[in-house]
């Protein structure tokens, strides 16, 4: 017999951008049916996936349409997941309609796809892990993961992909605000984009400061404006290095990714099996704690088993 | 042996204000030592906890700064976790520095503090139910908890909220999209606050009516100024009423918040069980499933154990 599942995973094998868009809507909205579909796709590791992190407001989106741009110019097909904080009070999202804002939404060989951190806790990296790997089973080359800026899916990105580009941009506060947030462990590209303001240069002699400090890592640091298109074949050169590298076979580069989604793919695994056995047995369990005949630690001893 | 832990809970079961601070800081920042000062603490399920959720915008601090004066007025010691999702990335906080936006912040029987959310998965949940059990212990009759309105944390304090008041204001967009953002579900108040300006009308009727299709549920629907100070008795009221339903000992409302303090314990027990064994483990998988030996779920299900 053949399963809904079966005919997603075989579109998806086929590059079927409806069989694509059905399948991350999967992942999106019912945890139980994206396990089977996961099942049937093949291996990871193909896909070139690139975060793209930095506070709100410093034009990533713009920088990743320009990179589009660039990766299509090569004859690549380039996805993109833009990780969207979205409100569950008020249904609003913050990158607002992440498609429709792309200069490349017509163009057939690029996926764009906005996807919404759901309510409850490993929602979020379950179906944006989940994503990548739809992507990658449907022969993108390229997956750029691009996150709004507020909250824990910043952080999130990170383990996922396989090179990181931070964007910052001149005015946005001092360099020891930006060490002390753990922004100097995490690039692999640190951009300075809209350089042209003033302050552009200021930042880059402190970001270089930084990079040169580390004794275990030398990330670029470089100065681009996306809007007027200024140093993006510097922005360009810098991920070429690092994709031939993972193309190359490099070994830690390649594991990068792959381990985030073999511990996002376990946090789920451990999550679903949590809600499904216990909620309604914590109804009984926090009675008893009411009585007093359980602490919330016994209590939550016996929910976990 | 008198352990740090031991003379925290202590300090906290007198209801010593550094002692409260300073086992909020424990829970924040290191949830094995949080373990073993959450079991030191008694039986939760004397303090009244009230979330306070809505749109970022609406006016909620304020508004919780004016019920805080009305409970104070009443004698009681009132406390106020604000969950403020900081971004891992900037470290900024959205919040800023809401004690000392209060104008209780000088009163020592008013305990504020913003927790913010920390990276990974479980960290912001765990945290903000352990704050709330030391509020408890500590003899705080009331505890406000407040929400930024961006992101899962305004989902999250249902589950750990006795009552829920939901602030919203005119022109925030029509009932159908607060309706399928599941906001009708959670409130057991709908505050329209700045409810002088243009459209407050409109927004209460169209709240009433919602509120009157519901089979299940009979909400409060309410008209505040917080800044003028108009309508707040009407809401003291309606909190009042609640309360009293949870002094009485009505099971359902007392359930509440214990159930989700129980189902937070157990998911931060899943997690700790998980970091602490896995972490490594899921390099020597994750190069197995590069090398295809294992598929990603085959790799999750051996680190789940």
């Amino acid at each position: 017999m053949v399963t809904k599942a079966d005919a997603i995973a075989k579109g998806i094998a086929r590059g079927d951008r409806g069989a694509v868009a059905k399948a991350i809507s999967v992942v999106e909205n019912d945890q139980e049916a994206a396990k089977s579909l996961m099942r049937l796709l093949g291996a990871p590791g193909r896909a070139f996936v690139v975060g793209i992190t930095g506070p709100p407001g410093t034009g990533k989106s713009t920088l990743v349409d320009r990179l589009i741009g660039a990766y299509r110019e090569k004859g690549f097909k380039v996805a993109v997941v833009a990780v969207d904080p979205t409100s569950p009070i008020t249904g609003g999202a913050l990158l607002g309609d992440r498609v429709r804002m792309s200069e490349h939404s017509g163009d057939r060989a690029v996926f764009i796809r906005s996807m919404a951190t759901r309510g409850w806790v490993g929602g979020l990296s379950a179906a944006t892990s989940q994503a990548i790997r739809i992507l990658d089973a449907a022969g993108y080359d390229l997956v750029f993961l691009e996150t709004v800026g507020i909250g824990q899916s910043d952080i999130e990105v990170v383990g996922l992909s396989h090179a990181v580009v931070v964007v910052l941009m001149p005015g946005m506060g001092d360099e020891v605000q930006m060490s002390k947030a753990g922004l100097m462990e995490v690039g692999d590209v640190y951009v300075v984009n809209k350089s042209d303001l003033g302050g552009g240069d200021a930042l880059i002699v402190s970001l270089l400061s930084m990079v040169r400090s580390s004794k275990t890592r030398s990330p670029a640091v470089l100065a681009v404006s996306a809007l007027k298109g200024e140093g993006l074949d510097k922005l360009a050169d810098a991920l070429e290095k690092l994709r031939s590298k993972f193309e190359g076979g490099d070994r830690e580069i390649k594991l990068r990714s792959v381990r985030g989604l073999v511990l996002d793919a376990a946090k789920g695994a451990l999550m679903r099996r949590f809600s499904a056995s216990s909620v309604l047995e914590a109804d009984r369990l926090a009675a008893k704690v009411l009585e007093g005949k359980l602490t919330v630690e016994q209590a939550a001893d016996k929910l976990v088993g």
